[in-house]
């Protein structure tokens, strides 16, 4: 159990890494932020930070030495580093989860072989592939490169077997997956807490709708049966037991009617804190920020109480400059992150309403 | 009106500090914190630091220098510090109301020039007029230091004459108040924040419980009547108003039984976010540290929503050793302020309990 006044390293320094600090800070923790990037969020907000490359082996040493427990806020951590920190300083979750989630063929084989449903998928490599993919999975399809997309990138739309050829070309040969597109009634997520005990603490279900593929709106409690959460739920620790997991992760699953029945199919993991949970800082009575940090420096996790009805709103790019006039709604608490850019497609801050009637 | 990324200045390095520049970074502001002590937990979360006594004019020209406003975290800042750095960058709230709240008697005198109750007193600035104000105020009573007193130092309780001598030794002939100790029913505060425009929000009142004259429990909603609590906020409004306040500040209150009715008298004025308004980082939609710093830079103020049923318990000295067993406690939230010495007395965390029930 780390002591009070130690320091997690956090690699990385976009907003879930400020929002990390501060969950830390009110433990009593110390943040060290690593990240390349002048302009990191999460800089303004840690004790001492790291502006180096991830490659930098003399930086990611001396780092590793004057922090007490390192993690990190972005999936797509280089292998090199996470193995580099790892031989020097505890790195949780384990960078081996990293193998699960950073490849989307991986995870789906993964996800598969704890016998949980998934979109039909299928590997492809090459423009036969990715004809013989569309055979199996049908159309309309989503072909995704396997590594290093998110928010919408690195993806094209399949509507029709026209389509394909356009879609090989897009992803210039990239390793990729075919995903079979998945009418769903709603998506939803589980946040959930392990730690390293092997004690699991779910959130409530979340119910997410993305705009432009990127979230939007996420709102608590879902539009869902009580037995569909509690199979959501299931999923969630299911996944996180099997990885041994540390910390907070992330489970995206389509809600999908068969009949009267509601199934449940996996759609991606995050090894991390989630935009889907960002309605815990003020909805419940402890975050998923503060759940990871516990859980990462030992100490009990929380036992959330959901405080009333919440809805969490993204501010998108320009949709920042709406933070003021949100500041004067009663009930709304406003998240601003500290960029300098409002660029389109950037998550700027976020707002959460909570109705504290049930 | 700051705009994200600007940076708030704070005087002083403590929890409350600590706490402020965990609300600022919230709305995207970086945080300066300037304080004379090499181990201010506030100096953790800050962005930048400067450790200088308060009469090191070369380093407060410095500060003025690099922040977009000044607000101070503790009352007892030096008039010198605050004239010098007030000529340079604007400070909120403004230091005149230091003059108010800084000395004791002056602080009465000024309550009762709005026609606001408080227990009986009297200037005490030699033997002789201790004897007066005995007549004039009755006993039991309670010696108190005009300036620099807090959380029960420099006060002397004076329950029946034959103390008096001990009493007026015990304060070194420093200027003295003399105030009737106030048999009430309960003690209560309101935290008010008001902003530029001189809008005025309260908080519910609360009901504080003291231990060795310090803050031990706070508890929401008061058991007080529904008009007590009008009252209340009515006072804490015509005080924020009368010192064209901006920011947050708290008013102290006993509630005393008068038959039926019930009387608040005026105890303390803290110009200054309070332990008592801890609660409202967990159990309402914005905090008081939030106000604060929205009411300083210019945004607009809040309408805070309470979640529930809140109650806060003080972890004072060793008692922070508790922390993690309330970390498994059900919607217990967690804070600790990351200081090093556990000192009796001291105040090193705080644990707030929400029940969303109404």
């Amino acid at each position: 159990m780390l002591k009070s006044g130690a320091t997690i390293g956090i690699l990385g320094g976009g907003q879930l890494g400020r929002m990390l600090a501060l969950a830390a800070a009110n433990l009593g923790y110390r943040t060290h932020i690593y990240s390349p990037e002048e302009n990191s969020c999460a800089f303004d907000v840690a004790h001492v930070i790291t502006k180096a490359p991830y490659e930098d082996e003399k930086a990611l040493a001396e780092f590793a030495q004057v922090v007490d427990v390192i993690t990190y806020e972005f999936e797509n951590v280089p292998a090199a580093t996470a193995t580099f920190l790892a031989a020097r300083k505890q790195v949780l979750p384990d960078p081996r989860v990293l193998e699960a989630t950073q490849d989307r063929l991986i995870e789906k084989d993964f996800v598969k072989g704890l016998k949980i449903p998934t979109a039909p998928y299928a590997p492809v490599h090459s423009a036969t592939q990715l004809a013989e993919g569309i055979e199996k999975v049908g159309l309309p399809a989503v072909l995704k490169t396997r590594t290093l997309g998110y928010d919408g990138k690195g993806q094209a739309k399949i509507a029709k077997a026209a389509d394909a050829i356009d879609a090989w070309r897009s992803v210039k040969n990239a390793p990729c997956i075919l995903e079979g597109f998945v009418k769903f009634q709603r998506e939803v997520s589980v946040v959930a807490a392990r730690d390293k005990a092997g004690k699991v603490v779910c959130f409530d279900i979340t119910e997410n709708q993305h705009r432009d593929h990127i979230l939007k709106v996420s709102r608590v409690p879902a539009r869902v049966p009580p037995s569909t959460e509690r199979e959501a739920r299931r999923i969630a620790t299911k996944i996180a037991d099997a990885l041994d997991y540390v910390g907070v992760l992330a489970v995206e699953m389509f809600a999908v009617k068969r009949g009267r029945a509601t199934e449940l199919l996996v759609n991606e993991i995050a090894p991390r804190v989630h935009n889907s949970g960002h309605w815990t800082i003020d909805g419940a009575t402890v975050s998923q920020f503060e759940q990871h940090i516990r859980a990462i420096a030992g100490l009990p996790l929380g036992k959330p109480l959901r405080l009333g009805r919440v809805e969490m709103i993204n501010l998108i790019g320009a949709e920042i400059e709406e933070a003021t006039r949100w500041m004067k709604v009663p009930g709304a608490s406003v998240h601003v992150y500290g960029k300098k850019e409002a660029r389109p497609g950037r998550k700027m801050g976020h707002v959460t309403r909570v109705r504290p009637q049930r």
